[in-house]
């Protein structure tokens, strides 16, 4: 088979790829697998009543031709559309209109059609690029740019806190603002769970102004919904900012649907693309969250049922992590949102990928950290000391996968 | 706003974007339209009670999770993608594994993947093109190509039958065979309701042997299942070809999920390409059909519901188009598959995008032949006197539909 760059590139294997097929290998023989990997979201018990009344709202016997006999816009639901555009301009006193909000296939959809409407050749063949502010950064945008060399990333610098915590911060002296075409920032971020600051916000704000490019702010853990972020923090909109929401982590990934809120051009622009690669969004997604939201505020679902769940979640893995990793050397990132625990094994003799295999091989699926490092220019030995390890599933789980990393963690530091 | 060469191109006004704008201007006001337009299938009656069981029998409360609460591998839902293989097997002798076949969130979804696959510029920097031996051809591959100048074809010939049909032919000498990369071709034909001759199909079969290239065949509205398909015609399997199917043409486009079937390699770069792309496909689409699998059988629901739907629609088209047209001159394209009518008015003394602006200015949405020259080198003045129109809707629709292009065409002539 002869492939093109583009093909061989896209289709060969990619850290992507690993975990989405990992995830497939959990739902088919579930009851193998201890699973920390994937961002599969929780089950959230205080959610499930929601969801059950809104799927049962939409799906009554007839109403099949409404809900998947035709195609919607290449722009999404329209109802769904202005109730959204309500819903947040009421909650987060945003000033939005229609014009402004649009949905996609998912948010890697998203991010594909961003990265590559900013990004890439421009009509005078110079490559210019999407600069990710953080590292580690989201792995799903790795292969997101579809020239080679696209991204542009650099290391953030480490603050140890405390004897079993650490945090990164932006380095901004460092960053690389060459031919730079947006800036996208993961808040809070996959895989770290750091909340960007508002000071750190503040800076890219202003760098994206002063660069005359606009800022892509991926939410999709965070504000205004799925809103799981355990600390203070602002979220600014204003014209040059795009959001990327999406309902898989209120609960709802298999609606495949990504929200993207931008002003009105870039939307239109958005849209044009979202018809050639997909012709239209998933209608269910659409519905559905209509559905919670004819009867439910989505803001405030995220404020009093997700966000809890996730509060408590975070502090128990924490709680099982400090018993499991007691007597070895190991650090976690300051949980401040999203739904991982990173960990970091200072001066681990193997790389997070061989802990990766020997952990599945006990069948226990984590994401080794050296997946995260979209756009850096060289590989970096801090990352092959770090592990993704998702909270999201039940105590037991968590109990279970933490033991068995702790036993091959420990194995290695002895030199096994 | 600074967009990149490919944003640019792929967020422009284009034909696929009119048009999927247009079905969701119906879908916002349906009352205002007559919508002759877009591919939305038809309502079909035999099916409704099929569907309503499939949907109820996935959506019983309590199961959200199992329907919305996860992801899919990116290759698709294993039980469907198993039920799918015994199926096809045992109806078309087709000798697949699971492995020849995944699912996308939709043909054009598909067809993105499949074209940049294989077609753009090589890893030796030589740009190599997905040829479409028939035009006009299908409106969506327009822009499916990531690279400028991807697509490659050239126009049919063009055999009068009778005093009111006409029929296209595969130019075979005139075909650009430089740099090919893959062969594509829709059968039925989407727009013209050709179906490519067992003949000319294993002439193009023959010929991406001697290319060493895959052939796309593009069955979104035919073999083994939709099924629509008027005329006698062989569908040949082999390790060469790529088979491209869907739900929407049984009367789930809402369900946006495509199928490939083709040799273990291709869907393995494909389940790549999808996870960078999409993460995963839509879960409802494969449970939907897999409930109707359970009970049903997809060929024979296609042979014995679908198709004579749309036998007796095509044939109504013709006498509502004839007693409309009457006094005009006029032709229509052998209909031997799919939903539409392709119309010629030889002669016509305005183009067809001025026709469609005029119709829409009645309420009457068609579409204009001129969009439907994917890979033409220059424009083919003949599209400018055709249109394509749909018959999936029912007869009221029609008859207001042709009343409408029957009264401006006339204007036309009349050198209005």
């Amino acid at each position: 088979m002869k492939f093109s760059e583009f093909g061989a590139r896209f289709s060969g294997r990619s850290g992507t790829r690993d975990l989405m097929d990992d995830l497939g290998a959990v739902a088919r023989e579930p009851s193998r697998w201890i699973n920390l990997g994937g961002g599969n979201p929780s089950v959230i018990p205080a959610m499930k009543p929601l969801f059950d009344d809104a799927l049962a709202a939409i799906t009554s016997r007839g109403d099949w031709p409404a809900l998947l006999g035709g195609y919607d816009s290449p722009q999404g639901y329209q109802p769904f559309i202005e109730a959204l555009t309500d819903d947040l301009n009421r909650r987060s006193g945003w000033n939005l209109t229609p014009r402004h909000i649009m949905t996609t296939p998912g948010s890697q959809a998203s991010f594909f059609m961003l990265f590559n409407l900013f990004g890439g050749y421009d009509p005078a063949g110079r490559l210019r690029r999407v600069l990710l502010p953080q590292s580690p950064e989201y792995i799903g945008y790795s292969q997101s740019g579809i020239a080679p060399g696209q991204l542009a990333s650099c290391r953030s610098r480490i603050e140890l806190v405390g004897e079993r915590q650490f945090r990164y911060h932006i380095d901004f002296g460092a960053l690389p603002l060459d031919d730079v075409a947006a800036i996208c920032v993961s808040r809070p971020s996959n895989p770290t769970g750091k909340l960007a600051s508002d000071e750190e916000m503040a800076q890219l704000y202003a760098l994206a102004r002063r660069l005359d490019v606009p800022i892509i702010v991926d939410s999709a853990y965070g504000l205004p919904f799925p809103g799981i972020t355990f600390v203070p923090g602002t979220v600014v909109r204003d014209d040059n900012t795009v959001f990327c929401l999406s309902l898989s982590k209120l609960g709802l990934p298999g609606a495949r649907t990504g929200i993207v809120i931008a002003n009105p051009d870039i939307i239109d622009a958005l849209t044009g693309m979202n018809a050639m690669l997909n012709l239209a969004p998933n209608p269910l997604g659409a519905r559905i969250a209509l559905a919670l939201l004819q009867q439910h505020d989505l803001v405030a679902l995220a404020r009093e049922r997700v966000l809890p769940h996730y509060v408590e979640r975070s502090r128990l893995a924490q709680a099982i992590a400090e018993r499991a990793l007691a007597g070895l050397p190991w650090r976690i990132h300051a949980s401040e949102g999203a739904i991982f625990l990173w960990l970091w094994f200072p001066g681990l003799p193997v790389s997070a990928e061989v802990l990766y295999e020997r952990l599945k091989a006990r069948g226990v699926l984590v994401i080794p950290g050296t997946y995260f490092a979209p756009g850096l220019p060289a590989p970096w030995p801090h990352l092959g000391e770090c592990l993704r390890v998702s909270y999201a599933q039940p105590d037991a789980v968590l109990e279970a996968g933490f033991a068995a990393i702790a036993a091959e963690v420990g194995a290695a530091y002895r030199g096994g």
